[in-house]
């Protein structure tokens, strides 16, 4: 038989369509988890997914598993998804691309008639953006026995309502339960959300783990006093201070070239012009795909901030308030990508996922691999987030051709019917 | 005749009852001009002034004249005073020192029974602080001809109430021109507003003059990007930028003694901890006494923040917003201050005034000094704002004998009644 191929062209219309839910003004998506737009795009997800003769079951936080059988039911599936919901000003495909990839997956199986040995299973993870509903990835998380389930119910949004009981108004308070099902492998198709893969101009990076994470909250704290009397030599200037530290942070992500440091939040106090400022906060943002590197990182900005603190007579306060271990994924996973993307002439480099993504929780509890594709100038969580019909269908085929390896040959359906 | 001498605890008595009207809970003063409150410090001071048997006129910005007359009412006036207002979290101190101070002479004046040639006057100008209704020392910059008096009473507040329609309100509007009075001296006491006089263990600071002000709004925009999936090297990190021009400005204020520079307002967009900062929004305030100065520290701010903006692949917009030109104070009123300083035995050294006070704007049109005295820890625009009733009295006395020296020699009030 021919080598089978997913069908790029009804890929991008079913990424448009999913996108005409929630879309913007400015092209982009706005479908935040668990609202009315979030739910009509699970119906027509489910739809789609029982069309294409899926049978779809929804777990206690609201992910949506739709399974085509495989040769041996007693198998465990082979995992494709990603997430639905968006950031309030987000693009068309972070996260759309992953399920409706897998999606695609499942309708070129159908195509070309064909069965796998083990089942696949689509999944579409609940609030993984954590836009509404803080921390991230909570669905994906409680999966992998991150989170316990109560918790992940009882989180709440900004008016006070919880995720279980939005869960509930939107009809997806499912009956499976989160934990316990075993996964033969998990694979998440990306938009890679970063400028690496258009800069080196490949069309699939091969993930290979997921960056470890460190944030920190930094207060400094010094003298308010009134710009124009007190002389320089008297001052303790906390934003001269901050501002030594961010270059402290800034020069510990040069110092290595996987390390990513960043200052994202400052709110400086009192903020009038004609005042020194007292107080300083601002947030750290360490990241690195070695986890003992990363230790390192941790060490030297404690050490230097508290250097430049104590440089001024400044007060420090610096607490880190998430880790996020470093997540190697599996290396018959990633040979299945990185072969699936050999075998289709796709150009391709291994990649560091900088971004959280479901799939590093899932990589706690099941062999897993990311494909990235490229997106225009590396934004993302915009809506000006923008990839081409041929990157997301090179995504998607590579994508097939490692989860009918993870999910044994194919034979086609009327060899065993 | 003995050396006539100021009464310190009358003078600290009528600060302890002005600070009674807007106490906050933290022992500061929220007497904001052209509110109730205001009107009703306004009211206690004529009351005062009226019992000191001045005669009070308002001018059509609502400063108020208290003169005590002259033997030669021919005579242009000397001109004591400063302001009544205060800011949201004031102290008790700023502004309404240098009133009282001017009613404690007339008061000591009276008490001796004397008499000056010159008529001498108290003055309190409406809306020094600049709080409610910005520009600060509004009345004392039309006084001076800076302002025209439209401009002023045309000022809204956060509310959209014009200063004019507020003087109205709480009755003080008077008829009085604002311009066009010949004074023969300005002298306005007050506080230091910073550490040097306490450092240096001085009762009194002889202000020699103003430093000059030049204040910018600097905008530095990169782009926003992910702070996990962007290299180092890719990025353009508007706070990295930001960070190397605060340690700019803050390197020029450590280059000359008298300089002082500071960032004190900065704001940081999108503001999210793990997306790199796309634009930064900061304020810079430099002041130099020497105006040839503060044009060298204006050009090397351009140049060096233009280079740090450069180096990071940013953008640079920086606008200078005010320029206070610097302002020496008048040959002969500062050695009628430094006299008394000397004449009273009392420690003292040459200051410049870094703070913006009405005596900065009056000086442009008529012979002005100032006279300082130490607040704790040069802490002031905040509610433990602290002077001693000793400095105090140091300080009002020696505005007792600088004023009398200007305003010609005492003679006992019998002989020429």
């Amino acid at each position: 038989m021919n080598s089978p191929t997913i069908n790029g062209e009804r890929l991008w219309d079913s990424l448009m369509r999913m996108s005409s839910i929630g879309a913007t003004p400015k092209g982009g998506v706005c479908r935040l988890a668990l609202t009315d737009l979030d739910r009509q795009g699970r119906e027509l997800f489910v739809h789609w997914c029982e069309e294409a003769g899926c049978s779809v079951a929804v777990d206690r936080l609201g992910s949506i598993f739709a399974r085509r059988e495989g040769l041996n039911p007693e198998l465990p599936p082979v995992l494709l998804g990603s997430h639905l919901d968006s950031q309030p000003t987000g693009g068309k495909f972070d996260g759309a691309f992953g399920v409706l990839a897998g999606l695609e997956v499942v309708r070129a199986l159908n195509d070309s008639n064909l069965r796998t040995e083990a089942p696949i299973e689509i999944v579409s993870w609940t609030n993984e953006e954590g836009v509404r509903f803080g921390p991230p990835m909570l669905a994906s998380g409680a999966f992998a026995g991150t989170f316990e389930l109560d918790f992940v119910l009882s989180r709440t949004d900004a008016d006070g309502k919880t995720l279980g009981a939005e869960l509930e108004r939107i009809g997806y308070a499912g009956a499976r339960p989160v934990r316990g099902h075993e996964v033969a492998a998990y694979l998440e198709a990306h938009i890679e959300q970063g400028p690496i893969l258009e800069k080196e101009q490949k069309t699939i990076g091969v993930v290979t783990g997921a960056q470890g994470q460190r944030w920190y909250e930094v207060t400094v704290t010094g003298m308010e006093a009134h710009a124009g009397p007190t002389p320089m030599g008297m001052r303790h200037d906390a934003l001269v201070g901050a501002a030594g530290m961010v270059e402290v942070v800034h020069r510990m992500g040069l110092g290595h070239p996987d390390a990513r440091a960043t200052v994202g939040k400052m709110q400086v106090h009192p903020g009038s012009p004609n005042t020194v400022p007292g107080t300083v906060f601002f947030t750290v943002d360490l990241r690195h795909p070695d986890e003992e590197y990363l230790t390192l990182m941790d060490v030297r900005l404690k050490a230097d901030c508290a250097a430049a603190a104590e440089d001024l007579g400044l007060q420090l306060q610096l607490e880190q308030i998430w880790h996020f271990a470093a997540t190697p994924f599996h290396k018959e996973c990633i040979a299945a990508v990185r072969n699936a993307t050999a075998g289709n002439a796709i150009t391709h480099m291994d990649l560091v996922s900088g971004a959280g993504h479901d799939a590093c929780y899932v990589a706690r509890v099941a062999p897993t691999a990311m494909i990235f594709v490229p997106c225009k100038d590396g934004i993302s969580h915009n809506e000006i987030e923008s990839a081409t019909p041929e990157d997301l269908a090179a995504g998607c085929q590579v994508l097939f051709d490692a989860a009918v390896h993870l999910a044994g040959p194919v034979r086609e359906a009327t060899e065993v019917s």
